[in-house]
């Protein structure tokens, strides 16, 4: 058989394992179902696009974890899963959609057969693709497990970054300065947003032969909303043409082997109105303020504190957080959905941490994006990407 | 204030609304609750990539239905569902990622103020998108309602294709058709995987000038694993090259205004071994065989068995199902997720039904994917693309 192709040794597999039941050591679990697909990469290596069907890594108190997903994809876990072929369990396909049964009725089997089936077993209560009905399903078939809400506990265990993991978020910020450059180069009053996406991709996607890798697909399509548009964060593109007199915010990321980093820049087409040129210097001065804080020891509430109060200044009012922790992901988010950039989130910051410093602005009828994905460093921050911090402006 | 950008009549929305009532009306709801964003698009026209936080529509059985989501999503909303503002409800950032409190707390309360938090009120239990902890929130702030499971009762809704629909849906098989001819264009020994995605992404999505649209994103990403990785259906490109010797599928869906055609060929770059060979043969033969069947008042189990039986001759086993219907759709996924072309689905086949009739052949060590994306039509299917239904073979 094929050797798994893994992108991390089974050290830093066995340590993940190891933070991961600290942890439910501390909550007292004697059992893990993991939903997420970003924490079943992280604690497996599994890498592949079926998170539309279910599937969970399962997490005893000693052994290897346990991959369960749909037969057919039960290959793809054989090649990317460092486990041995006896902790991939599959799923027979009627199994799949069907009204009669669920896949978790199989996994609850499953776990009885290992003696797994009881005491307090950990669910990821909040995390999409741990349905309503995979609940029901597991309380149903699980009579003598008490189940506990374990959300987000191996997200949080991902926070601080291995020099494994830095070195991919590295070649990430790689990708999105080309992305960004790519944009520069081509954006001009005329060009269709769709053709400007697929210039993104192809900046993001091909081999560069200096650097010796190619970019894989990110969690989130490129957002690029343009004039009235970019009021709205998550408006995706469509055909129209791009217009003089309108500011445009690009919100991509360039991903490695999962690992993102996000960064954002607003193009002006034409002669910047003077509410972007006052947009740009309260978000610099704020990113400034903020970044000054980005360090070991202080807290998520200091950036954002320090970011706000530069905003307050000059009469801005951003009524969202600004900024998460990024790494390793899966469509549909590139946060890990633990800490964020907010005013009363007193964590504490640790030496590799890594954010997405999300200081958009989305007004009334108009949107405005300079951020930076960072690297809490024990003086602070590291700059994952090296892309010009203003405003482009092309005539 | 800008009008939304609507890619359907009015007309259009109240006829799915009317649909969606009917059937709400024979299971006795007073109330739906849609956290798919496919069923929440083709209810209301809702677009945009903001399914990563909780968010929903919700269909009274009077007035214009009703989303809910992040505040600053609102503004999306404003600016792609038909409904006017008083019908778009947005909460407070402090909701989002919050382990103290959830945004179904906030729709409870809402829904209570409108006189709506009571009686029958459905929920997609199986639906991503819809967590344990959006239930359990539901459960706990709305104690006048009882909850039922309308798991796909909105995607039943969506079986049968409109005019416009069937309109988008052909626009993305011109896509598809231009992505297939771009792979054969570039595809041979030493191409780099991420490479060759870069040029379908192009194809995807860049303005035809002559045709007079470009693409939208699709709901799965390009997938083309290589011989032995061509055993699992879901592995993702990486930027190793391509070899001579290998058989390799593209699965890959062209996109309209999120309707999606997928298509499916597989490339042999050499010559071709015999297993791939009689593989081409069995899955041509078994596909001619279930498009015989694919006409209104036959069922969805006629064409897999007529399918199944093809293959059974040959001596192939498949054991997962051959088709599923297509549409509008968001990632993860764009199945439909209500019939399956397997034996024992013995749904009744309707003129302007839609499905991707997936004929995909997974085995030990390699994998064979030619599939074609059909309209129901009374007397026969139409495909949706026009893309040579052969194994392409290059040299």
């Amino acid at each position: 058989m094929t050797p798994p192709k893994l992108y991390f040794s089974q050290d830093e597999f066995q340590q993940r394992i190891r933070k991961t039941r600290a942890e439910m050591g501390q909550r007292n679990l004697d059992l893990l179902i993991v939903t997420d697909p970003s924490n079943m990469n992280w604690l497996t290596g599994y890498d592949g696009w079926s998170f539309y069907v279910h599937q969970c890594v399962v997490v005893p108190l000693s052994g290897d974890p346990i991959w369960f997903g749909r037969g057919q994809d039960g290959k793809g876990a054989l090649r990317t899963c460092f486990m041995a072929p006896e902790n991939i369990i599959g799923y027979p396909d009627h199994y799949v959609q069907s009204t009669e049964r669920h896949p978790m009725d199989y996994l609850s089997a499953q776990l009885a057969d290992r003696g797994l089936a009881k005491g307090r077993v950990g669910v990821e209560m909040d995390n999409y693709y741990f349905t309503a009905a995979a609940y029901g399903a597991l309380q149903t078939h699980m009579p003598n497990a008490q189940f506990v809400d374990a959300n987000a506990l191996v997200n949080w265990q991902r926070a601080v970054k291995s020099e494994a993991e830095l070195g991919y978020m590295r070649q990430a910020g790689k990708i999105v300065e080309k992305m960004h450059q790519r944009i520069f180069d081509k954006v001009e009053p005329g060009l269709r947003k769709c053709d400007l996406v697929a210039d993104i991709y192809d900046a993001a996607l091909r081999y560069d032969e200096v650097a010796g890798f190619g970019g894989d697909y990110p969690a989130i399509v490129p957002l690029l909303p343009s004039g009235p548009d970019a009021a709205a964060p998550h408006l995706t593109w469509d055909d129209a043409p791009m217009k003089s007199g309108e500011g445009t915010f690009f919100e991509i990321a360039g991903v490695a082997h999962r690992y993102h980093c996000p960064l954002s820049r607003t193009v002006f087409l034409g002669k910047p109105t003077q509410i972007f040129l006052d947009a740009e210097k309260a978000v610099l001065e704020g990113m400034d303020a903020g970044l000054e804080k980005a360090r070991a020891g202080n807290t998520c509430e200091d950036i954002a504190l320090a970011f706000f109060a530069v905003l307050n200044k000059y009469g801005i009012v951003k009524d969202n957080r600004t900024g998460y922790p990024i790494g390793l992901s899966y469509p549909p988010d590139w946060g890990e959905r633990t800490m964020s950039l907010r005013p009363g989130d007193k964590t504490v910051l640790e030496e590799n941490m890594t954010f997405h410093f999300m200081t958009g602005l989305w007004m009334d009828d108009w949107g405005f994006e300079i951020t930076e994905s960072i690297r809490i460093g024990a003086n602070g921050p590291e700059c994952l990407s090296n892309v010009p911090r203003k405003m482009l402006v092309k005539d």
